[in-house]
């Protein structure tokens, strides 16, 4: 059955109100245009405020089979929050959702709407001496963090979203806008399928996330940091190696920062201080940062006195792995590592990549594709960095914005295509660690995902829904 | 369709080769009666070897209609691994599939067979310093583990099997008996919906588990340990804050013991040594252990200051907490912790719960359901302990054997009905913890799952697979 566009907006204002369906194109600008710019073309944006509107608008969708595009901070990297260019597709915003629900101290959860920004949750947390440990660059939302599963540089301390979620209220894409909880606020939790996982990091896929009930952590009250200068790429995993044995516990950050993305870092941001000596920037810098929650009844220094026992352990351990330690402000070298980002975007015309690998790969990934990539591309500059202690990379390659090694559409295109072939065949590694799939990784989701697997969601999905809202 | 059971014995032998497919009685017994001591009959014991066997034997069942129910060391305490007494389900053992395929120590990964055991995996990998961090009494394998999300002692460091698993190999219970591998040995990979999570803790309801990857974690090299005899009910969870805040990152067991549950103990094991002045048993004792795979270069003692300094601390606390505090050696300690189970099962009839609350709940649960059941039952005897840590507790309800006190099976079932709605309904708590469903809570998951997750569930089950796997 098709209905005119016009009857569907109608239907959607009597939900939400005319204030909360947007179809002026000024209006939904915002909406449509992804965190990375690309465009898209909204039919309408519409902000139910409760689940149960929420529960109505995809009743609506199913019944006359347009799409929705649901939508947190729209903060996401893979264009996975906004429209595609048809004009057909409607956003769903959850922006107005944002109420904290409660906050349990004795139990360590809170339960929150979909739309509450994670530094909204973290401001109201800090009088507990809480925290939702999910630490990013950007500012998203919660529902977009569950439907992507964010992880980002804190992962192997506290791991992702999805360790972090006890339970869920979903809205399904079927006739009725099935409203269904999962899970609860207990910890362990075997008494049925736990069928909750399936709505995380699946990007809407199955159904929309209205509400969650996180697992809180203390807040660390004492943290120290340094920058290791590894003799080699060997080095690195073995550092690495040293410092989950000897400081596991509070091991909060294990962080590559490459050469080049440093330099990119500095050329952007002038007043970026530069901890090396002489500036002289070395090959690649690990940000090592412990971290506990544990009082300074023990001495302000007890951390620092730990990190440096460890380093000094590593400039006497075989083969000499560390050729250099920075120990400084935790603060301070935050700061550089939170800068290469913008650095690396404005060095260049980036095509960036999300990788993840079995931590023994990610070294051999780095040394393979430098020597290749040089080879092929002696413009190129590779501006990687990544949560390496978990195995992750945001392998960014920085061509030339115009002249003859800038790189067509086409070429950029093709240069994605090689190298995530290369991540996956030769490496088995994934070609989206942490940002999930979005429309920007379709393509690669069909190419790579089995077939099995492929053949396995579809079905869950038709299962759950009425298949009306899209892998974007 | 169907077929004479020797025709289907016939095509299994086939599979399996006639010494792996058994008939008689004799052979039968052990796989048929469950580790609480439930009898049940099988029509046959089918042995893969592999899981392209494993893949045929499923392809048969739902070619037939017959059902498996997978079975692994058969220590699930739910008679989730054991058949019916109807004499038409066949058992499918994993015991013959025990290969340890790969141990990665870069990445702390192994890839073991679904009948490896626990006790076997951790001592491949002892010699890397390694272990698989789930503890618990009994000695699973890992596809039983992977099936019932053990959770065990050390949750609230190390979480449960579900977060330690990276990837799964599954059959699926279609006509094909479809292979699929989900996950890998990455942490990160969002470039799929996460699929895998549907056949943790799930029983076999959609699919059998024949290989898991596995996070492993670095095995500690110090622990420390002391009872605590709290205040009262609030001094817990007082006291479990306090631990979380300045021993959070060691802080590996905060385990309840209920007097009751260690006088059980003490009767059964004479030699057990009492830690107790006097051997006066305190109505509850904590458990809390510390650990850390760090070295003892910083003194042998690093740990047992860290303990002192917290207890001194919790002596002065507002409210005084803390009656008494015995610090011991871990094993001593832990010999206790572990004569809980044996000792309760000697000591009556025993009706056992395995609960999970809010954490603030535990300890009102307890409290009022004391109260309630000792006016009712003067002679019980409630047993109980657990993992109160993470909401966790082993509800021992133990009523004399004979005499006009001893229940009935039928008072027996309602006890066991009016407890678990109490649970449920009064303290939002749930009635499988970490045991898992199986037949034994089928009841309740009928009663207290909502329509709506169950028919979810029902609507997945069918999408994947022939519907011949049962939720048993």
């Amino acid at each position: 059955m098709t209905i005119a566009l016009s009857d569907v907006l109608l239907a959607l204002e009597n939900v939400v109100g005319a204030n909360n369906l947007l179809t002026r194109p000024d209006d939904m600008l915002a909406y449509e245009t992804s965190a990375r710019g690309q465009p898209g073309r909204a039919a309408f944006v519409v902000r139910p405020e409760s689940t149960e509107q929420v529960s109505q608008v995809m009743a609506l969708a199913a019944a006359h089979g347009f799409h929705l595009i649901p939508q947190g901070a729209n903060t996401g990297l893979v264009n996975g929050s906004t429209p595609d260019m048809s004009g057909t597709q409607g956003v769903l915003s959850l922006e107005r959702m944002r109420r904290i629900l409660s906050i349990d101290p004795v139990n360590r959860t809170a339960e929150v709407e979909a739309g509450v920004r994670l530094s909204q949750l973290n401001a109201a947390l800090a009088e507990h001496g809480l925290f939702f440990p999910i630490d990013l660059g950007a500012d998203p939302m919660i529902g977009g963090m569950v439907s992507t599963n964010t992880g980002g540089a804190r992962f192997l301390r506290y791991g992702d979203v999805r360790r972090n979620t006890l339970g869920l209220q979903l809205v399904l894409p079927d006739h009725s806008g099935t409203i269904v909880s999962l899970g609860s606020d207990l910890r362990k939790d075997n008494s049925a399928p736990d069928l909750k996982h399936l709505f995380i990091g699946s990007c809407g896929l199955f159904g929309i996330v209205t509400r969650a009930i996180l697992e809180l952590h203390r807040k660390p009250r004492q943290a120290a940091a340094a920058l290791l200068v590894p003799r080699d790429d060997g080095a690195i995993l073995q550092l690495l190696e040293t410092f989950e044995a000897e400081a596991g516990d509070v091991l909060s950050a294990f962080e590559l920062m490459s050469r080049e993305a440093m330099q990119a870092a500095f050329e952007h941001a002038a007043s970026l201080r530069n901890p090396f000596a002489h500036g002289a920037l070395p090959e690649t810098a690990i940000l090592v940062e412990l971290s506990t929650s544990q009082g300074a009844q023990e001495g302000g220094t007890f951390l620092n006195d730990r990190l440096e026992n460890i380093l000094a352990a590593a400039w006497e351990a075989p083969g000499a792995p560390l050729l250099d330690a920075i120990v400084g402000s935790p603060e301070a070298l935050w700061t550089l590592r939170h800068a290469l980002s913008e650095g690396v975007k404005a060095a260049g015309d980036l095509v960036a990549f999300d990788l993840s690998f079995n931590r023994s790969n990610v070294t051999r990934f780095r040394a393979a594709m430098r020597t290749q990539l040089k080879q092929r591309h002696p413009e190129i500059r590779i501006c990687d960095f990544g949560h390496i202690g978990d195995g992750g990379l945001h392998f960014n390659c920085v061509f030339p914005r115009s002249g003859a090694a800038a790189l067509s559409q086409e070429e950029k295109a093709r240069f994605r295509q090689e190298t995530i072939q290369s991540v996956v065949a030769e490496f088995g590694g994934s070609f989206s660690a942490e940002h999930g799939i979005g429309r920007s990784n379709l393509e690669f989701y069909r190419t790579y995902t089995s077939p099995v697997v492929q053949l396995l969601a579809s079905k869950v999905q038709s299962s759950i829904g009425a298949e009306q809202t899209h892998m974007s």
